[in-house]
């Protein structure tokens, strides 16, 4: 009654690198009905493997300074993916804000072009726009609203938990942020002078959405009332709501930034927010 | 320029347990045209990744004592795999003999009925017995040679190479090897006054194949010349021969019981003997 | 912020198999001062890696059908050892129980003898009794309480969380299991004919550690009040208390024989039954 | 008989982010001496595992493109560490060149000063710089030339195989390669007015160490006689010999920029190169 899972080791040609991705399949929810069978329990509940089987896919983005497997090992995200049978493709990106960095390694290339390409293709994942959904958390939350609003024809819904830090749509904050101690967000995005219009500027892909009337993913934003982003994450909010987007924004009542707040949003997001099909796809 | 690899970790319901499968997907002979070109290099030769390809697969089963890891760290298998375009599965036996033990717990249905359903319906495994093969070294090598015979619907070939350790059609030596001194083959197979006609006598599926006119595998047996357990296998050869199986049998010169061994002899079984189309199949 | 977690894969030599560990160490409180430091947080609250540092060590035993890295997928551990700043070791058994089985291959045996002494030569694992703990879940929980009134000189403390899968104190219970629809039990233990004062009769131990005036270790057994196996954990308790052991009991209300259950637990029993010292331990 | 394997994966403090390791044991050469015996073989030739043990230890630089996991996918090298009885610990780079990137994230400052430290005090890895010794291949080939010129109290011997790209002795070849159609160099390593004197002008290091009479490290220098990059790696040799260090350099007749040459050369490395003791380590 567990997941299946597998962290996949190879070598991305747009990154130019040996890479890791963690897959789960809700392989605890399939059944090829050949096992012991428990005279007292029904497994008829159960989905039988078929081949042609396909699943809706979440990807699942890390935050900074982790990678594909912590998520996993913090939070029970296996059973909340299991319960609603999807399957969880989560990429490793080096603290790259999950954008094409400054220094020539294309993270955000490789997650919207090259990712779903090899994914769809080696794996049972379900390829149409209705069957993809991105979430994140802390950096990965960031990462998640920034790819769904730059690339709003690959994704059906997005989550930003506890987002912030990278691409924000506000862009004094932005700018203040290339200060910080932390030098990391300047060695990898693009500095004041060049960023307004650039590929790191999620303000203008924001604001273009809505001028072009594109049909963007359903959005739904969470962090921790105590969180110390919360207010970069509350702005990025009021940012959306401003320029027309329609979307869910959720405080979580004394929460702060961390897995504790993540395990929680993690299953309301897979259970609740996200739109579902809970069943495998057999379309094409 | 590296295959893709990958440890699977899922509960089979056969075994009722959590097993690990090592799978390789031949991905530095994919390309998504997405990456840095090389001026002075071609990537024409690569096939590109494509929704619905698949890859002929080689089963490929490791020795006693070893599991699913050990022929990837103690070859280079994944060149071999590389060059012929071919997937690798490798499931993990726990000293089974790749059989239904005496025991209970159930490999032989495992391996023959739930593995090739996961297989197909969660990896790119192109489905049909002409796509399929299996290969072994050791234990892994009458494992493959049972296993051939006993589902001779399943494989298009199969290789065997040093097996011996195990199932054999020699069933006087198959009593012996009851009484040697590591015990593991009486505690795990049946015993001399049961195992006559049982699911552990090779000998009796492999007059059945040709008394029923069955549509066998293709066949290659390899062993050392100095192998300890050579004269085993050469039994097997010479029993399959005289029952009118067609059959290609090849002694190492030189070579031992070992990885050098099973080095050159698993480039060979891909590269030369196995029928392989060394392309991604598109036909489900 | 995160552990160090590693799976190893050797052989072992009892079970004459490669086989997997699964070992975490508290690296996130852990520092070698040379990294970022934040202007508004403190690192001094964490331990400089050094020469020569062990950690106290808690082997984790895994459920039933489970292998070693479902614990760690399927709660949130790492976080409560890192908290506690002790290391965990999770063999892999392969549904014996923790026993040496019927079968011949000899759990038991390794989980003993031969993991102690890898772990202690290999890994940072701090050597003495007082040092070494052991908690399981499940089938891994009645494995804890039977390797710690087997081999009481092994370990300081024993968690036993829903155990009563496998060996239990209660001999008519036993026999039952013997015969239950689940055939893993008789395949695995032994008979009715033979089990009473053999080693796999736990209530034999129990009664010699007390004449023999053993010191013991201090069991701690936590079970769901809803759990299916809760009265053969209750009546394992019983017994104990009866012969004169000095243990702690819980019914947890109103849970069940699951996750919830063990996420709960584990944290109580690492965060305050087992008596740990918090801290790198530098004796040898 | 195999080597024990694991991949560690902990947060890197200098790096700021979960890193992965990949460390082999040479498990397959100790004993428990608690197995199975089989009387027509001797195990007397094992050494035993004990307490405070420690393993002269390679650090194992994988090559451009690549990770920690790909020379023990790629060669035999387990297999040749067993023989000699030493650990191997490969760090994953990232395309870096073994250097501080101008990007900002400091793989040098955390292979020299991190990594160690951490190895030593959580694996049975021998402290002493005799006991220490450093290997590559291709980028990291260059990267062990790099890392022994430029910390060489660290480093007993290097071995560099095939390197050349990344830092090299030669000013003007560097220079030329920060133009390369290959981006990568100039992303990473400083340019041609800020290089001489830097971080990542080997040449500087080279001179120094001779003028100030350091005791630098045994050098290897192997390169295939047909490899694109041979020139560059020769003239590695030839500034070297010049500067008065006394070392080994070998073309290897027709042999490439692949893992044909690599998986010899590691041989040739652990087996003839490298002053190794071929026993366990028992003083601190």
């Amino acid at each position: 009654m567990t997941m299946g899972i597998l962290r996949f080791n190879f070598r991305s040609e747009i990154l130019g690198m040996s890479t890791n991705i963690t897959i789960c399949y809700p392989t605890g929810s399939l059944t090829t009905g050949l096992g012991f069978r428990h005279p007292g329990f029904s497994d008829d509940w159960k989905q039988p493997y078929e081949l042609g089987m396909k699943f809706q896919t979440v990807y699942l983005l890390h935050g900074g300074g982790e990678d594909d497997t912590v998520p996993y090992r913090y939070t029970r995200l296996e059973q909340y993916a299991e319960e609603n049978m999807v399957m969880l493709v989560s990429p490793s990106v080096n603290d790259s804000f999950y954008m094409n960095t400054k220094y020539g390694i294309k993270y955000f290339d490789y997650l919207t072009q090259e990712l779903p390409q090899v994914v769809k293709s080696l794996f049972a994942s379900a390829p149409r726009r209705e069957n993809t959904f991105i979430v994140g958390m802390a950096m990965g939350g960031s990462g998640a609203l920034g790819l769904g609003l730059m690339k709003p024809d690959l994704y059906e819904a997005v989550v930003d938990l506890s987002g912030g830090i990278g691409v924000t749509l506000d862009r004094e904050e932005y700018i203040r942020s290339l200060h910080w101690h932390f030098p990391r967000v300047r060695h990898t995005l693009l500095g004041e002078s060049d960023f307004v219009g650039s590929e790191h500027d999620l303000r203008w892909f924001a604001e273009k959405n809505m001028s072009d009337g594109v049909d963007v993913p359903k959005i739904f934003i969470g962090v921790g009332e105590k969180d110390f982003i919360r207010d970069r994450v509350r702005e990025d909010y009021e940012i959306l709501k401003k320029l027309g987007y329609n979307l869910v924004y959720e405080e979580a009542r004394n929460m702060k930034h961390d897995f504790d707040m993540w395990d929680v949003y993690l299953k309301k997001a897979l259970s609740k927010w996200l739109p579902l099909k809970r069943k495998p796809i057999y379309e094409t």
